[in-house]
C-alpha cells in the first residue's frame, strides 16, 4: 500500500450580496463536489464582502495555510468589482490592464459590433504577472497568481472556469466514500458507531442526522483513500445496524 | 435624522460534509436574510471541518471582530459532533452535562418510551454557565455563551433556534435595500453607474449580473439605512438607464 498524497484547499466567495441573503451561494457546493472527485481536500471556506481590507486580509491567511486557494466573484466591470485590486494588494504588485486579456476582450466585443467601454476595459485587470484561466462562456478570463485561483461569481461561469483550471492543479489521492443508510436517529447509533470509529482510525466515519417532520434517520458517511480500510469499516457498520436492529426486536 | 446603529455578526458553518460537497448548506442563505431583515450586519461566513482546533480558532477570531457569532451544525449525539467540546475550549471553561438540558431530554425519551442511551446524553453537554437556546422541533437545546449562538446544522432546528433567538438580540437600523433592473449588462452600465456611487456616497450601490445563456442584465440594488437617500440614489439609477437606453436608440 503506498501513502496517500494529499492536498489542500480554501475557498474565498467574495460579495455583498451572499451576506445580504439576496443571492444564494451556489459555488462552495459545486466547488466541493469537483474537488472531492479530483482528490483535493477542501478544509475552509469564507465569505467576505467586496472590501477590500477584508478579502486581503482573508488571501494572506489562506494561501499561507493551504496548497490551493480558489476565489469567486467581484471580478465584473463594475465599481463594486474589486478582486483584482485587492489579490494585486495581497501580492504586492500592479494591477494593470493585461495586454493578452484586453486583445481577447476587444476582439469579441469588435466580433458582436459593440462598444468596447472603459466599464469593460476593467475586467481585463489583473495583477501583473498573473496567468489567464479562460473563461468560454463570456471571454473576460479569471487570472491565476501564486496559489490563488480568482474565477467569477456568475456560477456558469465560475463552473467553466473550473473546469478549465482543475486538470491543470495538483491533486492527491482522492477520498473514496460509502453511505450506509440508518432507519434509527443518531441517538440510537451514537454509542455502537463511536466504536466502530475507534476500530477504523484511519477512516473517517461521519454521521448525518435527517429529519423528515416526524422522525430522524441517519446517514453513515465512511471515507478513506484506500479501498481495503473502507470496506473493512464499512462490514463493520452494517454488522452494527443489524445487531441494533435484531436488539430491538427483542425489546 | 437620527444616526444609524450598527450591529455587526459572523458565522461560522461547522461539518466535513459541508467541505465535501456531500451537503449544500442551506443555513448561511437563510441567517442571511433573518439578520437583513432584523438590522444586523453579516459580515464575514466561515465553513470549517469538524475538527476541535479549526472550530477554536476560527470562534476565537470572530468573537472578538462581531458583535455576534452564530454557528451551525456538529451538535448531536454522535462522536463526530464536537462543537460544544471546541467553544468549552474557546472559552476556558469545562464542558459539562447541562442539568435543565438532561431533565429535558429525559423527559422527553420517557414520553416517547425511549431509551435516553448515553450517545442521547451527550446532546445536553454544553460549556459550564452556557444559557439555552430552545429547540422546539427535537427539543435538544442550542446554548449561548458570550456573543457566541450555537446552533444545530439541520436546516428546520436551525431555523427554529433563530426564530427563538433573533428576538433577544441587540439589533441595529435596518438596511432598507431597492432593487433596479438593468436589460443592459454591467458592460454598459458600469462607468455611469460608478458616477451615480460617487454621487451617493451614504448608500451601498450593488451590480448583480445575470445571465440567461445569450446574454447578460443587471439587477442593481441600493442600499441604505435611511429612506431619503435611499430614494434620492434609486431616482437617479433609474434616471441613468432610461438615459442609456435613450442613446442607444440614437446609435
Amino acid at each position: 500500500m503506498t501513502s496517500p498524497s494529499i492536498v489542500t484547499a480554501a475557498m474565498l466567495a467574495i460579495g455583498d450580496e451572499l451576506l445580504s441573503g439576496r443571492t444564494k451561494d451556489k459555488n462552495i457546493g459545486h466547488l466541493a463536489d469537483m474537488l472531492t472527485m479530483v482528490g483535493i481536500d477542501l478544509r475552509e471556506v469564507r465569505i467576505v464582502a467586496d472590501d477590500e481590507g477584508a478579502i486581503v486580509d482573508a488571501i494572506n491567511a489562506l494561501r499561507s495555510r493551504y496548497d490551493h486557494v480558489f476565489t469567486s466573484g467581484g471580478i465584473g466591470p463594475t465599481h463594486d468589482d474589486i478582486t483584482a485590486d485587492a489579490i494585486s494588494k495581497a501580492f504586492e504588485v500592479p494591477c494593470v490592464h493585461d495586454a493578452k486579456a484586453m486583445e481577447l476582450l476587444a476582439a469579441m466585443y469588435e466580433r458582436r459590433g459593440m462598444e468596447f467601454t472603459e466599464a469593460r476595459k476593467r475586467m481585463a485587470r489583473m495583477p501583473a504577472g498573473a496567468a489567464h484561466i479562460p473563461n468560454p462562456v463570456s471571454t473576460a478570463p479569471g487570472f491565476a497568481i501564486g496559489n490563488i485561483y480568482v474565477m467569477a461569481g456568475v456560477p456558469q461561469v465560475f463552473q467553466a472556469m473550473l473546469d478549465a483550471l482543475l486538470p491543470t492543479l495538483k491533486a492527491g489521492t482522492p477520498v473514496q466514500s460509502r453511505t450506509v443508510r440508518s432507519p434509527y436517529g443518531e441517538g440510537v447509533i451514537g454509542g455502537p458507531l463511536t466504536q466502530v470509529q475507534k476500530n477504523h482510525p484511519e477512516t473517517s466515519i461521519g454521521s448525518y442526522p435527517k429529519f423528515d417532520g416526524k422522525s430522524f434517520s441517519t446517514d453513515i458517511v465512511i471515507r478513506a483513500r484506500d479501498e481495503a480500510l473502507l470496506a473493512a469499516a464499512e462490514a463493520e457498520v452494517t454488522a452494527m445496524i443489524e445487531a441494533i436492529g435484531r436488539s430491538r426486536q427483542d425489546d
